[in-house]
């Protein structure tokens, strides 16, 4: 398709609300929830790894490598696919890395293992992610499907994309809403900053999985029939 | 755009969706909730109303008024407007008395107003329902913009439809998540029938809400240029 907005402004905007994303979710753990850590007796701070690289890793790393290559980088086609998967596969990765410490903090301190509808998309996000970069690294990278199958192939990448994306912020802000009911049931204030914060940085989330879904859906500089936004 | 998929076959799989999302809240809440009333002295009850309303007038009405009129009804086109409008407003209907009784219920139990993300996210959803809903009015139906205005509002129109819509699917899902979280932290089974039909009417209505859009960006029958999916 093609909004008729310039791609480039619009990453401005993802650009900002990327930032302001990541040093909310990185306060919110470290200033009132003690911090992150590796190894710890206090479990909390393996959970807190969990919020900081699914919202810094999967969805603000995600959304940038969805659209900084195709929409605001001046590069040629071939390095920006490169970049597109190196950046998607760097998301990926800091997503398991991420979902692990949730199962270590979890099995550490004997809870009980995916009963949340937050723990079964999650894994739903996560395996369909994935299996997009796979297809997409198969298909339009090495060793590459046919002429034919990479142009049907395109509008249902961009289109399957999308889907999982918008599970991922939706889930995120499943998992902000989850723990912050845990905090609110265990004692703290319903209207305290606290509160605010994890509400708020929420709030951002999805704010930004909108306007990187908007930019995707916009028209990159000097873009031909031929690139990205197939759909 | 239109993907090249029979819209008419898709929508058979959103209604049976569609009825499996609405017996499912129904005997969440009649059956395992305790039923269902507009005034008792059981709170809880008066709840009851909320996730019911929401989930079958928002979501499932939301979606069939969506897509059922443009995609798979054979009417005329000036039918098929009144009956997309009218269909929208009931949802808007439904969706404004399904609020009003979470706040019934909140006032008569001395709970907290909006202090949850699922009650902010809420009331801009039904705020940006309705703003859609009147500019569409008075765009494409009475007293209608000019030539010019309706063919630069549609795309626009559909994406911030479907925008809203995602949102409204999204927060249904919080709304779940958060009721299930209170009752187990009130001593429901994690892993018992109530939580395992809770957490798959959210799973079912992410689906509906999936293959409504799905069917709105694909083919209708005979669908010409200046149709509905004019993204
Ligand atoms: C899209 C990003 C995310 C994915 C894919 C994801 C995935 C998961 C998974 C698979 C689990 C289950 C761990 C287990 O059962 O041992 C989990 C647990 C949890 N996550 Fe996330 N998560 C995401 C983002 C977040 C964020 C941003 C928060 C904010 C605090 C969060 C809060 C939680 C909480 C409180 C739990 C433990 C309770 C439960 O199992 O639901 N998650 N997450
Ligand atoms: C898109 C559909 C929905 C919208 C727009 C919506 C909106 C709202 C709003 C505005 C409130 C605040 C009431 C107050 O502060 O007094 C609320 C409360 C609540 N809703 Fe929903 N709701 C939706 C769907 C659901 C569903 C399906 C459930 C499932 C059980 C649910 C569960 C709750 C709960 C537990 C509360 C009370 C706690 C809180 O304020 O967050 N909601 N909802």
């Amino acid at each position: 398709m093609g909004l008729e907005i310039n791609a480039v402004y619009l990453s401005y905007v993802v650009h900002v609300l990327a930032v302001a994303g990541a040093v909310m979710v990185l306060v919110w753990n470290i200033h009132f929830r003690g911090g992150l850590a590796w190894e710890s007796s206090n479990k909390n701070l393996i959970f807190n790894v969990h919020p900081v690289l699914m919202l810094i890793g999967l969805v603000i790393m995600g959304g940038e490598a969805a659209i900084v290559s195709y929409k605001a980088l001046p590069f040629k086609k071939a390095e920006k696919k490169l970049i597109h998967l190196i950046l998607h596969a760097i998301a990926l990765i800091l997503g398991i890395i991420g979902i692990y410490m949730a199962f270590k903090n979890h099995n550490e301190s004997g809870l009980a293992n995916l009963y949340s509808l937050h723990s079964w998309i999650g894994i739903g996000v996560i395996v369909l992610y994935g299996v997009q970069w796979i297809y997409g690294f198969l298909v339009f990278f090495y060793p590459g499907g046919t002429g034919d199958l990479r142009k049907e192939s395109l509008p249902w990448h961009v289109l399957f994309g999308m889907f999982v994306y918008i599970l991922a912020v939706a889930n995120s802000a499943l998992g902000f809403l989850e723990k912050l009911t845990f905090l609110e049931s265990s004692g703290i204030d319903k209207y305290g900053s606290e509160a605010f914060l994890v509400n708020f940085t929420a709030i951002i989330a999805v704010l930004y999985g909108t306007f990187v879904l908007l930019t995707a859906l916009s028209r990159a500089p000097a873009e031909d029939h031929h690139s990205y936004s197939a759909i």
